[in-house]
């Protein structure tokens, strides 16, 4: 079954933590670090060493004392960031380097004024530098997307004969369809030659709102390591999600896959990393959302209050959410205000329940939500006025 | 062309606002109304009649103040609920009226204690009974997504029969993957006889992170008309986000489809339905997230200031947002650092650069983003330490 582990690469510390506004301390690192191992993160991009002292510092103490996961620096394709990274991640008991460099011509043209084969040679010594240092080495081919595919297998098989243990190929400005992201994916499972010496992992990020589309077609297609962060933080709209590949791999089954993700603590770890970065999880966010388990509307109500499976395809306690809520408003059914009566006390019939739902719309159609307090009024008004009569 | 048209339908105004805490009033309502108008939506939901007077009367008077968006109120499979949604539409100049039923199992089971035959029935009763009021009624097949195919194919072929102009695929729980929700559509059109006589829909919600993916898949295959909501405001984790969809289609030209959306609208659409309903939007979300457009990483400010394309694959004007940022944080680098100097009136040379960057590096470490004062503060303390040389 080993084939079909998704190996979840967390690069919250990293490509999150570069958010405006999301910067943390040492301690602040090491906690989540922690918290991230414990929920059952392979791997742990701890930093970019050679980008600031603190981050250096940060990667160095991660590697200290994280135990099972594979801890990770980043590392641009240059010899000094390559060593400062080895250094920082000279204690961890798993270390990974991860290099690379941009092979779409927009950046070979655009940010390196180079060509495709320099590019290649740098590639190339790049991951020969960190495998001085590391058994383990992760090569990025930065804007995959935009590269060209024959060009891409050409990277992809050179640096793999150079000792790559996983191969990165981000989607970096979040450009690429789903169907798009699998076939590039596909096209280096059957024309890199050597691929089955390596992992290949989808790097997504999220301008058109299809990153977790992606990684997911990336799995499909042949990957078998995710790079995401909790939440969806990072650069402009941001990475993968990894509640949401996470779960599409534990909902569908048929496809074949697992992760080591202990799911019960997605919900507090999102919220761990929601305070300590001060970044909001929107209520609508999928697994993570405050409202991800509300619901509201009377058909809705009604049919889950029947069978739960009608309306929700995820046990909220499977990822450590609260309970399933039934929240009344104006759009709100018979049904769930039975429920939610009977929850406080009040058992009424049938014919209870239709006099006091006339009053329960008009108060509803006043306040966004009718809330216990409202319950206990228009119970106690209704049975008022049926004892006078 | 008029074949590659995808006729944007949002429900922002009915799916969207049966959100706990989005309740809206009626001139509420009627504000963003008239800006979805102006956005260029085709078809607003505009609420559900029966449910409340408020909706009602909601729906009523949007209804008399439209004029080139279709109006469309939502209704059960029900006589009353049709016969309330034709009184609210009344005065709408194109009416439409979207009726359906649950046709997956569990809807069918659980919900209705019925069978696969007399559902069958009632949504041809249904299209017929809202077919004596408007020409333009939608049908819906809730949970569609877990419809068997087969069934669901009959389902359709018979409501377009009963004179069903739009037919309406919801993957209600949010449980399709993009290829499987592909290939619902593409059975449809294939498998369904009269299916030239109407235009599918794909209403898909968000669960697993998947809505917008899905809603392009179903159009890749067929649809012509998407569902969704401003900032994927709904139910849970919501609906499909119509920014999303609008630019993925614009972006991706070689699909062939194009909307009639202003795009130049969508961020200011998105900051009055975020305020008006009291729903944050995350700042790592597409399109409309104030980090969008943001760049904080060093690799990343080096590459978009040489140029834009290199990391940004929207020009945040075409979707009404603020220019693109540079933010400095202990992750920027050289480039950022100069180019924002450089924006507040200091040109230094590269060598001035290298020494105030080792100090910026220790300023950044220390707090979350280096802002203008502190830019000064750094100009200032160089430029008197040069002058005393």
């Amino acid at each position: 079954m080993a084939e079909n582990k998704v190996f979840i690469f967390d690069t919250t510390l990293r490509d999150g933590e570069q958010v405006p506004g999301c910067k943390l301390n040492t301690s602040e690192k090491i906690e989540l670090a922690l918290k991230l191992e414990e929920l059952g993160v392979d791997i742990i991009e701890a930093g970019f060493p050679i980008s600031s002292p603190g981050d250096f510092h940060s990667v160095d103490e991660i590697s200290k004392i994280i135990k099972n996961a594979t801890v990770c620096g980043l590392t641009r394709a240059v010899q000094k960031d390559i060593e400062v990274a080895a250094e920082a991640l000279k204690n961890a008991k798993k270390p990974r380097i991860h290099t690379g460099i941009g092979t779409s011509d927009y950046h070979i043209k655009s940010k390196f004024n180079s060509t495709r084969e320099e590019i290649l040679k740098r590639a190339i010594q790049a991951v020969k530098w960190a495998k001085k240092f590391v058994d383990d080495v992760e090569f990025y081919a930065e804007d995959a997307g935009r590269t060209e595919n024959e060009y891409l297998a050409k990277v992809v098989e050179a640096v793999i004969g150079a000792g790559a243990t996983v191969v990165n190929i981000p989607d970096t400005t979040g450009y690429c369809l789903p169907y798009q992201y699998g076939e590039k994916i596909a096209y280096l499972t059957k024309n890199v030659k050597n691929i089955d010496k390596a992992i290949i992992s989808c790097h997504c990020h999220n301008d058109l709102g299809l990153a977790t589309a992606n990684s997911i077609a990336g799995v499909i297609a042949g990957a078998r390591q995710i790079e995401c962060t909790v939440n969806g933080l990072g650069e402009r709209a941001g990475n993968t999600s990894m509640e949401e590949c996470v779960m599409i791999l534990k909902q569908h089954k048929h496809l074949g896959f697992y992760t080591g993700i202990k799911t019960e603590l997605l919900n507090p770890m999102s919220r761990l990393v929601s305070e300590t970065m001060r970044m909001p999880v929107q209520p609508n966010k999928a697994i993570v959302g405050s409202n991800a388990f509300s619901h509201s509307s009377g058909i809705h109500q009604d049919g889950f209050l029947k069978d739960s499976l009608t309306y929700e395809i995820i046990n909220p306690e499977e990822v450590g959410a609260d309970g399933s809520k039934i929240v009344l408003t104006a759009r709100s059914g018979r049904s769930a205000l039975a429920f939610r009566l009977q929850k406080i006390g009040y058992e009424f019939t049938r014919n209870d329940i239709d006099v006091i739902y006339e009053r329960f719309l008009k108060v509803a159609d006043t306040k966004k939500e009718v809330v216990e307090s409202d319950l206990h009024e228009l119970a106690k008004t209704y049975l008022v006025s049926v004892a006078a009569v």
